[in-house]
């Protein structure tokens, strides 16, 4: 299987802890880095994970919380001390640019990089990024400003040839690609061989879909259909649920209503409320509704 | 003795990395707290330390490098969520409330407390605060952008009233005070009691001196005279001097060298590069020239 893996880097709330950092994540897909959120201290979280800070090419941002990206400035100068010349690409609300690019120039000047900052809408589901592995898109939530989630949608994988098959039908190198991409074969004696004799299909195309911040918005459902891991945000139990819609938060319960919804394979909830010293009233109120759910910490990678 | 310390929560310079964080300390005068610079992540080095965020009153920022002053939009949103009400006093360089001002406006709007920049002439040796317990004065340093260090000046004790002087010449309470300030006393006889005669003197004010970041600046030595500790920066070794000059710090060897000539008491180096995994080398260079030499490491607390 190629790599397709999730490093959680923080999941606390708007109150970093001790415990918990704020926002930020590592989705690695087929060793092309992409980070999520960027609280405040994520350098120092990717140091800790011994991920280079340069091999970073492109970020989004959820929303303009402090806590989801007070760290884009500390990440920029340091890639720029680092010798960094490849464009840092950034996708987030569209103020995002507003906000940050006074402190860059500021700050970053004379930096031998360009930050190019990509504003999404974050109300619209909507492809944002493509490229030969992955298709992004954004997810629109439901907060007190404008917020999205990101949908990563791994490309499928072409088949494997069988071996066997190029020496017995003594198959052409220039015909290779062509079978990978579904066609037939016609032998040196014209027989036809179907695509299916000759591959060997590949693993399901995966998908890794983060929702944070957002109350609970059940009309994102069928955009996670199926989804291989879903981070949700479970800032509180159900016992703050008048809370939780005040602030446009989701309880424990209300992560793993989606995740049932959306058929999602497991689901990873985050965001946690610095008011729990221990999540798991937040775990098990999720498992009573949908089993395959754990709890983010810090440093943990999960592979999909 | 009053308390006076200073607690060190990041010690390392523009690169943070796993062992060091980047510049920020607090000097607690007899409890009031005062944060010197404000790196990334400061917020929760201070919860680390159990210093409660809302207790500081007043930070101090040397210069608009990021690895000095990042932290403080973290730590002010978090203040805001926390429910401070009470003034934030900031200074620093003249452009710190231009860059600042926008993120705050951005991101801490609705908060129920005022942040106050005071803008600080980098160039000049002026008292800039001053209070019951302490004259705070800004030390001119020579570095890439307008850069100044911190001299805290303790106010000198009362001295203490001798109890046995009070019976003995039955001193009424309204002269207390005017004893304490330096009055003699006349008794009932007419007899004049020396000041000296009725009241134990205090210790010497006690000082500290922040300098980072700075090329070797001799002239500030005389600023610096007598003082109780010193931190000065020592980002390189001597066998870096040429670098060193060039991008404006200094070799522990000019730290050590700045002690020597001020009398400090105390000599703490800081702020070190992120090339020695292990600053032992500083720590023999500075001590060579001036013994009373310690390693600055994150969560140390001195006691002036």
């Amino acid at each position: 299987m190629e790599k397709f893996t999730v490093t959680i880097l923080g999941c606390g709330s708007a109150l970093p802890t001790t415990r918990h950092n704020g926002s930020a994540q590592i989705v690695n897909i087929r060793e092309k880095l992409f980070l999520i959120d960027c609280a405040e201290g994520t350098q120092v979280h990717l140091r800790r994970n011994h991920i280079s800070l340069n091999r970073l090419q492109t970020v989004f941002i959820s929303h303009l919380h402090g806590d989801h990206c007070f760290g884009l400035p500390g990440l920029i100068s340091t890639q720029g001390l680092l010798g960094r010349t490849a464009p840092l690409h950034i996708y987030g609300p569209e103020d995002i640019e507003t906000v940050f690019r006074p402190m860059l120039d500021y700050f970053c000047n004379g930096m031998q990089f360009e930050v190019v900052f990509h504003p999404v809408d974050t109300h619209q589901h909507q492809l944002i990024y493509d490229d030969r592995s992955v298709s992004i898109y954004t997810i629109p939530l439901k907060h007190r400003i404008r917020c999205c989630g990101y949908l990563f949608k791994e490309k499928p994988l072409l088949p494997h040839i069988r071996r066997e098959a190029i020496e017995l039908y003594n198959i052409p190198l220039w015909q290779i690609n062509n079978i990978k991409a579904g066609a037939d074969f016609v032998a040196e004696d014209g027989r036809r061989i179907p695509n299916a004799e000759l591959t060997i299909a590949r693993e399901a195309p995966r998908s890794y879909a983060y929702c944070s911040d957002t109350a609970f918005k059940p009309d994102i459902a069928p955009l996670l259909e199926d989804a291989t891991l879903l981070y949700h945000e479970a800032t509180f139990a159900e016992s703050e649920a008048e809370l939780c819609d005040k602030v446009y938060h989701s309880t424990a319960r209300q992560a793993a209503q989606i995740a049932q919804m959306a058929h999602a394979h497991q689901l990873v909830i985050g965001h946690f409320s610095s008011r729990y010293d221990d999540e798991t009233c937040l775990l098990e109120e999720a498992k009573s509704v949908f089993p395959n759910t754990i709890l983010a910490h810090e440093n943990l990678t999960l592979t999909l």
